[in-house]
């Protein structure tokens, strides 16, 4: 339970300025995000509830997996980095100068972390009983991009689960990789995206191995990539690995496909050897002999992915959160002066009864058409409205934002 | 329910070579951390549970404050940094080159956020209505030292709650501010540091205004601080704003000290109107006459406080983690292909009827005396052990950590 009128951020009258597209604004408008400077963003307290919500989405589903989850750190020394020649060649690789005597020193800020895994399980890997193990961490990555692109979908700063598996056999990994794919669509249907809209895509060729990579695509309006999808077996591919003008299917070799415009919200990577190659990574086999790990990553943008979700679930006017990952589950308007003991008795009685349930009270001293109007910007899915009026009468007024119908609820 | 079979990081047989002290060799040991570079730390899994709850209890009392919870970038542009004129006096600050055209480009990297804060809240107050305003955020700061001290007490990465207020007038922060103090003490409380050992310091003269800062202090054995507390009011005091050799009290101008080591866990600082003025951050008071914000900022350094509370819980050989934090409740002890099933049946039972109890149940194929060691090592607070003997008669041993007896349950 919240009251609005405690609440220090208020939402806009008019369309910010600063936006370029109607989901941009309407987030500025609603007061979910401010911006700190291309490609950094600051999240705003109800935008942190919906971060947190599918963040715990997120890690629920993961642990499901047997994965563990830590916390790596984002500043490392060089050394690591020296090791893969990845110091030189990761061109969004931020380089931190340290503050030190010699004025050559510096630390890397990180945008992805096989560097600080890969030693890490070293330690703890000696022979294939210690395997399969799989770890992950919702943190913070920082990519020096030299333009930031389209608001929060390629960011200087962003939000993201990144999991790491080792394996001793390939067999192991794709076991693995099928029970990763089920908590995946686990998350996305939580999150209300439809099975029919995702899509998993093959997609770059990997520059390292022989391998495509895989993604996770969305079919949405807002797009950041175009996606050719195979009439005859609905298998996905990403443009960059067709010829656009003469499709021909990786799977089945079809030459009928569908174009969809999508974004990308998940990616898996075949690691494969590289870096356990680059850091000595073996475990001694059933034979005692001496074998390479297997590696792979799999990646969640989470705030990308709350992007997309954003995007993805709008009505002609607005946009309407999921009930799952919504700041607040029901907004009570009433008279507040008049109506505040009934207010708080109903707003208790909802998040007794209603799992997962949260009221955001709106006691201001403003007029109805005022508070209507936030209820509809901030997107809460459930709207309750009670006054003198429907007091009277012992019931109370709910809206869903889904509905067309006002339905009456006793007290 | 967790089962150490599933779990990749093993505590280690042997203390390592690498420790500086007694704690940190036995949170290495334990396999709570590991080092990434000098002044930044991995976190593994069960450390991040301590963490995890930690930082909901910190939520839980701000949040009772009225404080808004929201996340502020690390990234920030150079421009807001130099309004203050700290871009170049901060020595602690990042500076970290961007990926651009002009080879001059930089960004800041936070070791602190009021240069953030402060235009954000500037756009949402007008009158002395809007005000207190009173918002937090739990993340990662960054500080450039030249040399990093005493692994998790000074880094150059740590975990941070930041909280900054806003006030119309200085009676309305000191009202706030008894409010703070009260979470603050339920934090220590809960995290079962004794109200005895609890110290507020007058601390630093801060440089802007002419008042002095505060810091909670905890007593302990190792310590950062010396703490002199007059022992006629029993004000702590900073060795820094005394003469050690001729003790004056502060507050009441008695003479007699009692000297005490202490680590600090908490600091608040007046801002004043230094920011107010840098970014023009006025209200409206109940006259229309423009007033300058007054400000102030608390902070808990969150792995740091998890370390005092670490070496404050010990025992004469070991560590033992306070119920409210530790990573598991209770540790279970059983052979396990041959009492499976009445493990998890007792793991069940005591997660569904005790509250917030969580079992890790040692299902690994070792002998009995080395399970009983990482028992003892993971200083879970309950140690539970099920043999066919205890089953012949329906009962269970439990051993509460802190305390002597080993009792009998009845299944």
């Amino acid at each position: 339970m919240l009251f609005l009128s405690r609440y220090p951020f208020k939402t806009l009258k008019s369309i910010p300025k600063i936006s370029d597209n109607k989901w941009t604004w309407l987030l500025l408008q609603a007061g979910f995000i401010r911006q700190e400077m291309a490609g950094a963003y600051k999240y705003l307290p109800f935008w942190l509830k919906v971060i947190q919500k599918i963040s715990d989405i997120v890690r629920d589903e993961m642990n499901k997996t047997w994965a563990s989850e830590l916390l790596l750190s984002s500043l490392w020394s060089k050394e690591n980095w020296t090791k893969t020649w990845r110091w030189d060649t990761v061109d969004v690789l931020f380089k931190v100068p340290a503050n030190s005597s010699s004025s050559k020193k510096e630390y890397a800020l990180n945008c992805t972390h096989e560097e600080s895994i890969t030693p890490l399980v070293w330690e703890f890997i000696q022979s294939y009983k210690d395997l399969p193990i799989s770890v992950y961490q919702i943190q913070t990555k920082f990519r020096n991009e030299l333009r930031a692109k389209s608001w929060l979908l390629r960011g200087r700063e962003f939000l993201m689960k990144d999991l790491y598996s080792f394996h001793s056999t390939d067999e192991d990994f794709k076991k693995y990789y099928e029970i990763q794919k089920k908590a995946y669509t686990n998350i996305f249907l939580k999150s209300w995206i439809k099975k029919e809209d995702l899509f998993m895509a093959i997609a770059d060729w990997w520059d390292f191995t022989e391998k495509f990579s895989h993604e996770f695509q969305v079919k949405i309006w807002i797009w950041e990539d175009n996606i050719y999808v195979c009439k005859f077996c609905w298998q996905a591919h990403n443009e960059e690995v067709i010829d656009t003008n003469n499709f021909i299917c990786k799977n089945c070799w079809a030459e009928k496909e569908v174009h969809f415009n999508a974004s990308e919200v998940w990616n898996i990577f075949p690691l494969e050897t590289k870096f356990s190659d680059a850091f000595d990574l073996k475990f001694n086999d059933e034979n005692w002999k001496l074998k390479k790990v297997i590696m792979w990553c799999y990646w969640i943008w989470i705030s990308r992915l709350m992007w997309v979700i954003a995007e993805y679930s709008l009505d002609e006017k607005w946009l309407v959160w999921p009930e799952s990952i919504s700041p607040f589950s029901h907004y009570l308007i009433c008279h507040w002066e008049q109506n505040r003991e009934t207010a708080i008795k109903i707003a208790e009685d909802i998040e007794k009864n209603i799992l997962w349930s949260e009221v955001l009270i709106d006691d201001r001293d403003l007029w109805f058409w005022q508070k209507a109007w936030d209820a509809d910007l901030l997107w809460i899915p459930n709207r309750i409205i009670i006054s003198d009026k429907t007091l009277k009468n012992w019931w109370y007024e709910l809206k869903k934002r889904t509905s067309e119908k006002t339905e009456i609820i006793k007290i």
